[in-house]
């Protein structure tokens, strides 16, 4: 059943996506300024959910692409998601094709709806990821084996290029992001245009949803004064999610970060404060937390989400913004088992990033 | 008046064509090879004045992209030329369109005619550079105003890439150079679609033609047991080229080169034999000879032609096959006007390579 995303549901919004993001998915203050402006002008947007859509109808996922730490540097013109989706919608002859999230993200959750509210159509309940990867073909629509193209990347120059075709989505990635870093190191881009039908198959559904539900824990915990950190701990249990955890708590002693390549890639160390002093973890990430480390022990690792929150107001502290002496908490979350599958787990498992062992759970599930 | 290039022609414009490429424009034994084979399935390919050309007719200006230190190396698959060209006036809904080369040089010259033949239209007598030049901008074409894009590159794994808007020429160069690199450092580009009218007013005209003539002066030569050197001098004076002049004969001393942001950069030293004995000179290069200097004088320099020679054939040695010990002799033919107006020296003037001098002519011309 279709619903409504106002102006009023965007702090809850983008307050839950940045904890689904792990990290990454861009800075939640200028996705909401982008999905605002264009709400303002056109009103809400309908949320489509995937069992909604007719098998024939075009879906084109949309998102920024780049490194995070670029992002709050090099701020968007505005108008590069609506001239990516529709270039492309035009390239194929797609006419009202959908706008639908590749991830969730503080910036990549709104995007769709900013596209959503300037073409006056509804956006999908779902994405690719179910959190936020650094790479293109770290999809669950890769994975079905949808094609990735034709994409299109636009900048705030409004240059447009067209990925017409390339031989496979990890070409995709490799291209797309020389283009990105040739852009100034972030873009958005357009990619895997797709039929309801594939859409059905292989999207992870109702992240939109999640992402308010979470949101919208957090912000009633700070109006009734409750511990947020509990608030989205229950709250994240949906659609097949685990229930949270909250995995340490502590203080960031020391941020090592570099922008290379197209990404933001480091480490940020946490010792333990109160009756954990002593104790310290490591999280590293590319864009995203890719896993957490206590000594030689993993404690969590991709697919399941690991977000650092501020302990104070539960508000997800992206990779760009981790600094020296901020108090935080480690959330873990269980990836539902559409991310967890043997395919797509050789996707983006912990091989998948170059690391030399395989998935395992290693925190306490529900 | 429209006139034919046939197999028979090949070897000519392939020798001549690389001693207008100035050390650039791609290796002539691969460009000649891609030719053929089309040419031996379907027959000879008009050429097609620029006079010729009704005002509304589309010209694609097609050619090899990228390094080529890597062409050598990274052999193409030969169905990228006609694949850019056709991706390219699909994407323009340009029917009919004829190709034409962006720059004179050993595969460049070579790859319009590939096309031509594949598709049975006339190739024109014409192109964008004069002589080849290691960047997208440095064409006529963007001297006059025409906008680059959209352009669309292919590579040997059947990628197409559409550029379908830049904000400029600059923009064109810099985001293609990175796509070209992320290909594996060669590429193969279509650009700077125009109609007839546009290639009347700003190509240079007739670098097939000389081409030719340049090829069959050392071809005659040689059958004749004449001094190539010389009948190349003689053959250059054409369209508006000034008559060339054999500026050091030597032996190659040192070579000096990387491959680096997708151009082979380097120096190649010079020591003068017999009465030249004693005296040293150098070239600099970016895929194509910039300019060479005795000491700290600069004896000529872009954008006349600057080519080295094998003393005892005549042939071009193109930037990539330089070696030690190598006896050669220095070409330089002065360039035509239309290459030395203001506005194009301000493009492929000494100060467009970053060089902090202006453009003089430093050697006796005719």
């Amino acid at each position: 059943m279709s619903w409504q995303i106002g102006i009023e549901d965007l702090d809850a919004l983008a307050i839950g996506a940045a904890i689904l993001g792990t990290g990454g998915g861009g800075d939640p203050y200028i996705g909401r300024v982008m999905a605002e402006a264009h709400m303002r002008e056109n009103g809400p947007v309908t949320v489509c959910e995937v069992d909604e859509l007719a098998d024939d109808a075009w879906v084109i996922p949309i998102a920024g692409m780049g490194a995070p730490t670029v992002l709050v540097e090099k701020v968007p013109r505005g108008t590069e998601p609506v001239g990516a989706f529709q270039r492309l919608a035009d390239h194929l002859g797609a006419v009202g094709a959908l706008p639908c999230p590749i991830e969730a993200g503080g910036i990549n959750s709104m995007v769709p709806l900013q596209v959503a509210a300037a073409l006056g159509r509804p956006v999908v309940d779902a994405d690719g990821m179910g959190r936020a990867f650094p790479e293109l073909y770290m999809q669950t629509f890769h994975i079905a084996g949808i094609s990735g193209t034709p994409a299109c990347i636009a900048s705030e120059f409004d240059d447009f290029v067209i990925l017409d075709h390339l031989h496979d989505n990890y070409a995709l990635e490799w291209i797309a992001r020389g283009i990105t870093i040739r852009m100034g190191g972030h873009s958005f881009v357009s990619q895997f245009p797709m039929h309801g039908r594939d859409v059905k198959r292989a999207a992870i559904r109702g992240t939109l949803s999640l992402g308010l539900r979470i949101g919208n824990a957090v912000l009633r915990a700070e109006q009734s004064h409750e511990d947020p950190l509990e608030a989205i701990c229950e709250a994240t249990q949906y659609s097949g999610y685990g229930r949270g955890r909250i995995l340490f708590k502590g203080k960031i002693v020391e941020v090592s970060r570099r922008t290379a390549e197209g990404f933001a890639r480091g480490m940020v160390r946490v010792e333990g404060i109160d009756q954990g002093r002593g104790q310290v973890i490591e999280i590293e990430f590319q864009n995203e937390n890719l896993l957490i480390r206590q000594g030689k022990r993993v404690l969590g690792m991709v697919p399941d989400l690991i977000t650092v929150l501020d302990t104070h107001t539960g508000l997800a502290v992206t990779t760009e913004r981790l600094r020296y002496g901020q108090r935080v908490s480690v959330l873990g979350i269980p990836a539902p088992a559409i991310m967890k599958s043997p395919a797509a787990l050789k996707v983006w498992g912990p091989r998948g990033f170059g690391y030399d062992f395989d998935y395992a759970t290693s925190w306490e599930l529900n």
